[in-house]
């Protein structure tokens, strides 16, 4: 008789987008006249660059004759792919990454959920608290959190290290020492971003107690500040302990187009076993291939054209970040993050919770941002706010919550 | 200190294409004007239909405006898709399927590599010997298969169904209860179709026994017999016990487009729990949706015009499929497959092994294949061949080998 992988059933409802989706519809439905202005969801909003649709027209053309026809694509990606992206995104940077060590896939978020298999049941999770939920239900799904306290909103097994703006939203090194260390910079929710140093102090750390580092890059494209590393590979000994996980969707508007991929050096080993050869095992077991027409669109990214178009389409959403941080500052609000990242992070007045807050921003403000407390115990009493609308909206809703 | 999955290490190397390849490519080299014919691998030769590719145009140009442009797409799928798909492939054939019942992926290969996910890790699988790999591989990589013995071929925890010419490449029921019954029909490697009420059979013995049938109908466009279900859900009961995996590699070419589907009906359920939910959330966990503009291209798959040119392009895999029956039963060959799938599946004649069929049909013929044995030991002495070469190519192939 069959039966259920029960370690689903521990995992708390996921209620913060949907209770946002749900308060946002009901004010809507008893003020049908307001026009409500969503700051909330990470997606984009500008249409894919001129370049990028250039490139899937001639692709999808490719695929209209017998002679340009793609069927299956390598499991791990074009390797005209993979070459541009080790020149442009490492070797540009003098960062030491190989075109084979580049795993093409259909996102950050399917990379950084199933990245957890290629471990063993036994490991030791830690991640920042506030976090992107993935990385933790990932690993609740495969039976490695322990049991979760309700009241506390923790896993057992779980080590969390939070990131409030005492610390400036980057962690300490726990107690404890993990197997797993989940970084993502620049952060989602909080916006901040890591200097080279403190990464790299990571990275030794790492080296030092025998763990592996899965750092989240999907933001590097909105990085300002010279001193912050756009890749864990800038620091010395990288190789060894360190996965990157990287995303078209920020850079180049691919939330709903669907590419990233994963880089693992092999370096990086246990016992004679490379990581990498476990992950190439699951792509070519699991995967197969990402979408000849979307490896071309990427291929835009990189061009000249590409490029050119994009930093003014980045140019465009850091804008956005501009108006909400200074418009907040000035209305005497404490604002962090928006500077390498487009996410704001802001300190709720008078002490109220991120739920409060929400409720507040809806109904005074007519703007749905996401209450900081959806992505751990550290966020409560902080609330995140996106520049991926318009220049127009945002400039409307910093004017309304401003006025507030 | 982190660990590795060693699950991993338990796979035997995956030698079968590999060493095709490399034999391939030893004999061009020695051979540089031998003109080689591959009928080996399953993947399509022909473009994109036309309705296919205008509907790609389009969705690029939507993706290039913002009033048109589409983000993160619903998880699960967009309803326009999986309400197309419910109408067509279940209403359309009687079948009770809803909409909320499809989910929407980017491929098969996907689906059933990570299906095994929701259940239990104590669950017992059962497969057809010969098989396509990823059902066992991808429960090998949970921990569920036990010890694998090398000379058997075989997995200590996996129950085999050989399926044969004794048997008509239909399996039996087991002597022991399975969990999880592996079915894939029409057949991959050997083309064989089942029939509605054989079908039935094992839909009855899944309810009675408690366990749960995943069924790939991955080829069901090629069936031409009335007889063969195109669907387990045209049997009664299933609906408890049947999940059914779709892809839209074969019936449209979408092997390098990527895109496919699972139905999990709503009453599958164990203790209250419904199979359904658990996949909604490894969905929304571990997947971002699949790309907005493939998934309009699976809409002019529906299309009146989209079915009219994928008949004719099925049609002319069919052609190669009769070509390579006839041509071979001609030249006094057993072959089976070939009818409702796009298969040939062949007894090696004289009692040759797979591989020692494979060599001499490379060095007499200049022809491609895949070994039987590849697939599983039941497989030994069988040798497969595919219809999704050229009609050009087909027929000389043929030739070749009739007159070896």
């Amino acid at each position: 008789m069959y039966n259920i992988n029960r370690n689903y059933l521990k995992l708390p409802g996921s209620y913060l987008f949907s209770t946002i989706g749900r308060k946002s519809r009901e004010y809507q439905s008893t003020h049908p006249e307001a026009d409500v202005i969503s700051l909330g969801i990470g997606d984009v909003t500008q249409p894919l660059a001129p370049a990028i649709i250039k490139a899937l027209h001639e692709a999808v053309d490719d695929m209209a004759h017998a002679e340009t026809f793609h069927g299956y694509s390598p499991d791990l990606g074009y390797s005209w792919l993979r070459e541009t992206i080790a020149k442009n995104d490492y070797e540009d940077r003098n960062c030491d990454v190989t075109a084979d060590e580049i795993f093409i896939s259909d996102g950050a978020k399917s990379d950084s959920g199933n990245i957890q298999e290629i471990f063993a049941q036994n490991q030791r999770i830690a991640v920042c608290d506030p976090v992107y939920p993935v990385y933790v239900d990932s690993n609740v799904m495969a039976g490695r959190c322990g049991t979760y306290d309700k009241a506390a909103e923790r896993w057992s097994d779980v080590i969390y290290m939070p990131c409030t703006a005492d610390n400036g939203f980057t962690p300490s090194f726990p107690k404890e020492d993990p197997d797993i260390i989940y970084l993502c910079y620049p952060n989602n929710p909080t916006g901040a971003s890591i200097t080279k140093e403190r990464l790299q102090d990571w990275v030794d750390y790492a080296n030092r107690i025998g763990a592996v580092i899965i750092y989240d890059a999907a933001y590097e494209a909105y990085i300002s500040d010279s001193e912050v590393p756009h890749s864990i590979y800038e620091c010395e000994g990288a190789r060894t302990c360190a996965i990157e996980i990287r995303s078209f969707s920020k850079n180049a508007g691919f939330t709903g187009t669907r590419l990233g991929f994963t880089v693992i050096p092999k370096e990086i080993e246990r016992d004679g076993v490379k990581l990498h050869s476990l992950w190439a095992r699951r792509h070519g077991t699991k995967f197969n291939g990402a979408p000849y027409i979307v490896q071309k669109a990427a291929m835009a990214v990189y061009s000249e054209e590409g490029k050119a178009e994009l930093k003014e389409q980045i140019g465009y959403y850091k804008r956005n970040c501009r108006v909400i941080m200074d418009g907040l500052k000035e209305a005497g609000y404490d604002v962090y993050g928006g500077v390498d990242a487009p996410y704001i992070w802001l300190k709720t007045p008078g002490h109220m919770t991120s739920w409060e807050f929400f409720d507040r921003l809806l109904s005074h403000a007519n703007v749905v941002g996401t209450p900081g407390s959806g992505f751990g115990p550290s966020g409560e009493g902080y609330f995140r706010l996106t520049a991926f609308g318009s220049y127009e909206n945002t400039k409307e809703a910093v004017r309304r919550i401003a006025r507030m």
